[in-house]
């Protein structure tokens, strides 16, 4: 039995970006389905792993926790001798990859996790009709902090610096639903952030992520 | 001239986040005042600070830093020796803290952010009247939050485990104007949370943070 357990569904933004970094990790673990449709994580158990009821959750042998991106930073830190390295060990390069972590939680997904839901989930999974209001206003929220990481990323190889990150990895789960959607243009139009995207979504754990995500 | 600058304004929320930690570690500092008014912020000089055009951003040497979470997390590491210790040096200790540091950025700030400027920054600052339907989603999807604060401060005096952490500073300043509004009610309502909040918002360093707000 692995000593490193994620539950989670296998379509969730949030679960991808954590298997991601195992991946890249390359650690042993199990994948623990939580079946979505019956509201699974919804009941007792679940909650007992993550009061707010979502998925992923994360075990490590007696450790728990729950939040995808506190789940990578505990995997970096944690196994930062295996795989890929995921931060710097200095701490200037550091500080800096964290202010980029912080873009993209609090700039970049705020606009793109409500365009994976309007453009995506919406209408493929749940058979709805899009809100065009909300996707106008994401679209331009979104545009404006791509322009940003254009100017970034035509001095910087990655956001967060010279190497891969997990401020890079963190961007992998919505970038891979909206590439599927209208808001692909936003990313096409813009050639650094475009060579960007196609280098990241090219390494081999993230293929991985993706192969697991079409057997389920 | 000190090494340590941070450009900011004393209103608003994420400045304050800053020098919560800079107090806290009693870190010799200089404060440099960005007049929002007059649109200061996003002027081309600032802008070569932090792109986003928001405050604060922070100096440290040549080290430049924006997004208040990612300054109070470098402060953390970077002075670990001296005023409070905001962080844990247990792997797994601090990775339990940084799942709630993320649960205050990813779940409370989301919603009472929305709070502050509707009921605090919009009617008092800039006159405009506060937008009932945003006001009542919001304080519902506080409420829900602070459900699971209650059980979580049942069991731990402070959200991130046993000590005072960056996980309740991050919290202080959307606390400070919520509490001159009528969401006062939800924390007030819930014991342990309240228990928390009075003596996280007595702390010296806090008052002194205060105590400049005023003197502005
Ligand atoms: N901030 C959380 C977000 C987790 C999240 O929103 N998970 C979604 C699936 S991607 C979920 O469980 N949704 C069900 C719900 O919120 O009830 C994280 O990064 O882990
Ligand atoms: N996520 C950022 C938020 C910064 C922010 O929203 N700052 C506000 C003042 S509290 C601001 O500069 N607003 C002006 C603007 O967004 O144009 C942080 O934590 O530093």
């Amino acid at each position: 039995m692995a000593a490193i357990k994620v539950h989670g569904s296998p379509l969730s933004t949030a679960t991808i970006r954590v298997l991601a970094a195992i991946y890249e990790k390359e650690l042993d673990h199990e994948f623990v389905l939580v079946d979505m449709r019956v509201g699974e994580h919804k009941k007792e158990h679940f909650l007992s792993l993550n009061p707010f009821g979502q998925v992923p959750t994360f075990e490590d042998g007696d450790l728990n926790l729950f939040e995808s991106r506190a789940i990578t930073t505990y995997i970096a830190h944690e196994y930062a001798d295996k795989g890929t390295q995921l931060i710097y060990k200095d701490s200037k390069k550091m500080a800096i990859t964290s202010v980029w972590m912080e873009v993209e939680a609090q700039q970049y997904d705020q606009a793109a996790s409500k365009l994976v839901w309007e453009l995506a989930a919406k209408p493929v999974l749940l058979g709805m009709s899009s809100d065009t209001a909300i996707v106008e206003e994401n679209e331009a929220k979104l545009a404006k902090v791509l322009d940003v990481y254009e100017n970034r990323l035509a001095q910087s190889k990655y956001l967060g610096g010279d190497c891969f990150t997990l401020t890079d990895l963190h961007h992998l789960p919505t970038i891979h639903y909206l590439m599927g959607t209208q808001a692909k243009k936003l990313f096409d139009s813009r050639p650094h952030v475009n060579a960007w995207l196609a280098d990241i979504t090219a390494r081999p754990a993230w293929l991985k992520v993706l192969a697991l995500q079409k057997k389920q």
